[in-house]
């Protein structure tokens, strides 16, 4: 860890200002976690107000050669802003403005520290929302979006956070301000430096702006509850969904103990079977009943047991309920969990859930699957007890054959939480070593002193 | 240029076996030109037939330092394909096969020399296309697409090339093949090297693989056309036609000249107007009234003269004949233009259209504009004599104030045909240097010898 000397911290207020700059360890070690439930102590937090201040810190911390850790709101599973080399973390709280909606260019130009939901509200209010959508939308902020590619359910319809930003302002390890993109929809002029730096968790750069791509809300939205004699069944009518031309605005899946776990912890009203999707069409109020109808026809086949629609918002809400209640309910079956979101093509998903039964039966572990089916994006929890070490074994063992099997079915580690460090280790398996080496060279012109996020992704 | 000796010949033959290498300066020479009506010659022309063909070929030319430039079919305008700096010309027209569709991934696995009408046909017969669409689709490779991160009329609703690409295999300046990406829609794991590659040119690897986003293939669809008294009053529509939720699936313009031309010269029955849009929406059948009357309400306002609809598919093929006149039949103007391809916010149309008249009035030229207006994407045809050299030099003047105009406008040099030599001089003015360090930087670590396309884009 390097040494934060009187000289580094009086360079760090000048470029922040007095009260600019956290020093007090208590204060600090708030910002030291984030969802992954690790830890790391900061040894200063940086709080911002303008670009002009990110360039000063970023100068101050290469001539330090201080590590710098970006934060949003903490809410990231992987240990992505966990500061492990210890060093400043900048928190993007106090860039937190909205800078313009603009409605005949579909674009909201933002600062890091916007929460989704903030940007979410202030969209909606002119007709317009922008896609991704994760769990933690409420409470989490665009750049903690924009560093991880963050999702959601509505990605099968409007794509993920890549597909969805136009431009972006960039503070790189010179501390020189960038400006990458447009905020046009189409653009053929460079290097897009702009979807690069989505999904880079921190280690290119330091986003300080972001142009946005905003979509008009739906009228209305209807949702269908399907139940299936097992993940086959259900598999092959995802399959069915994608290959039809009324797109599902979310389709989710749910397995055997998800449905379970739904009715018993969950209270939620539905009957025993082997896997679920809940399915949902957004348009105009008068074109749902014809997106209905096709979702309908396209989720009939071989293993269907009961198909519902929700005839109401409060129905709809009742199902969406059940879906969102699992996450927690988790904790009821074992106290820990291994919780990957792996991605695989929508093809795949047979094989894959095959493959998550087999690993189950071999480590002996409950393990529950439910997640983006529509985008071949399976949260997988495997369920243990962190206090009993033959168990942690076995969970780990499952987890490095989970990997194994995506991996071999020509997919992604992460679908949309990202590597930091938890799946760090497995880049080596996911990449080729030319591949990895280009990463790292490509990173070394961004970051020349490896400053930014060290110890994370690569 | 580098001498092509005895040895490095022969290292060509050994990559390439003895008919996949042209010598002869004949055969060579129709390699040497692309659109853009520039010709160089290249010293020789390599025809490769696998992944490990380009590999070697890579590795020959990185010992003897030969420039090596990718090319599909030469339909690109901007020069970018044209080997200004000697060496070999790289042409995929023998890697021309399709690997694989897979209608429930909703993916296609080509070669790069698959002509995107092939792909298209292929892809339509399983329901499905791929989103872009030049004007050369039927004879321009899916390899220059992704060079130039190709558009077309759909991409307003659809996306151009860099949102409808998913994975790529690359063979990197040090002869590696890399992969990049994932045939899936969500992914969160490393640099995502595949969407950086679209538009990068040629200067950053030879794509040898793309998997590719197919779209399921719209029922119908219904085109209006809509006369405005002036061009304020048609963007004031374009800016309409965006802000609501029916997304229109084409959103052309022309300016007077264009309207007056497609009569005059394109034989269209188009009543004098001072712009027009063409609006099409395309659906499944009985949705189409729908999307037709949101459309409609939307292009209706202050300066419309009338809206039609054309009523069955001849009258909408009457319809796009005429824009598809406009470009060749701009000659009988003037013998030479300077056809531009900028690209501004949806907003700020109206502010470019006033400049562009300025310009027309300041340089006493004919500038004739259309294009893609949903995407702000101009057209900007400057027409003059070549042989005078008073038009010559007012017609440059013109594009180099339509480039400030632009660039002031928060645009975009290109929105679809690249920078290539054509506009190379002008990215100094685009981006800062700092960011032109920054691309140049991340260039060499791709291709650490500069063999890859040298003298374009930077």
């Amino acid at each position: 860890m390097p040494e934060l000397t009187a000289a580094t911290i009086a360079a760090l207020r000048d470029a922040l200002g007095t009260d600019g700059l956290l020093l007090d360890a208590g204060e600090c070690a708030v910002y030291g976690y984030d969802n992954s439930r690790r830890h790391a102590q900061p040894q200063a937090v940086a709080l911002p107000e303008s670009n002009e201040q990110v360039q000063a810190l970023v100068r101050a911390c290469v001539a330090a050669r201080l590590p710098m850790v970006a934060r949003g709101r903490g809410t990231n599973t992987t240990g992505a802003s966990v500061p492990v080399a210890g060093g400043i973390v900048v928190s993007f709280e106090r860039m937190d403005r909205i800078l313009a909606i603009r409605a005949a260019d579909r674009v909201a130009v933002v600062q890091p520290g916007v929460l989704n939901g903030t940007l979410q509200e202030a969209a909606g209010a002119q007709g317009f929302f922008w896609p991704p959508d994760p769990t933690s939308a409420p409470y989490c902020s665009i750049g903690g979006n924009l560093a991880c590619n963050a999702g959601g359910p509505r990605a099968v319809k409007y794509g993920a956070t890549r597909d969805n930003v136009l431009a972006l302002a960039f503070v790189d390890g010179r501390g020189a301000l960038i400006r990458a993109g447009a905020p046009t929809t189409k653009g053929a002029s460079g290097y897009d430096f702009t979807r690069f730096l989505v999904g880079s968790e921190g280690t290119l750069g330091l986003i300080v702006e972001a142009t946005l791509k905003l979509v008009p809300k739906p009228e209305a939205r209807r949702s269908l509850r399907a139940l299936y004699r097992d993940m086959d069944a259900a598999a092959a009518a995802v399959a069915r969904l994608m290959a039809q031309p009324v797109a599902p605005s979310m389709l989710e899946f749910m397995d055997a103990g998800c449905v379970k776990l739904a009715r018993e912890v969950g209270g939620a009203d539905i009957p025993e079977a082997g896997a679920l999707l809940m399915i949902e069409a957004d348009g105009a109020a008068e074109q749902l009943e014809y997106a209905v109808a096709a979702l309908s026809r396209a989720a009939r086949g071989d293993g269907l047991i009961a198909l519902d629609v929700a005839p109401d918002e409060a129905a709809r809400e009742a199902l969406w309920a059940a879906r969102k209640a699992l996450s927690p309910s988790l904790r009821t079956i074992a106290p820990g969990k291994i919780n990957e979101d792996v991605v695989v093509p929508v093809s795949a998903i047979p094989a894959l859930v095959a493959r998550v039964a087999e690993i189950a039966r071999d480590i002996d572990l409950p393990v529950l699957s439910f997640g983006h089916a529509g985008n071949g994006n399976l949260h997988v929890n495997i369920m243990y007890d962190p206090a009993d070490a033959a168990q942690s074994e076995r969970a780990q063992r499952g987890m490095h054959a989970l990997f194994a099997a995506v991996l071999a079915l020509d997919g992604q580690l992460s679908g949309e939480h990202g590597i930091g460090l938890a799946k760090r280790e497995f880049m080596a398996k996911a990449y080729s070593p030319a591949t990895l080496a280009l990463m790292r060279a490509v990173k070394a012109q961004f970051d020349p002193e490896g400053i930014f996020n060290p110890g994370k992704m690569l």
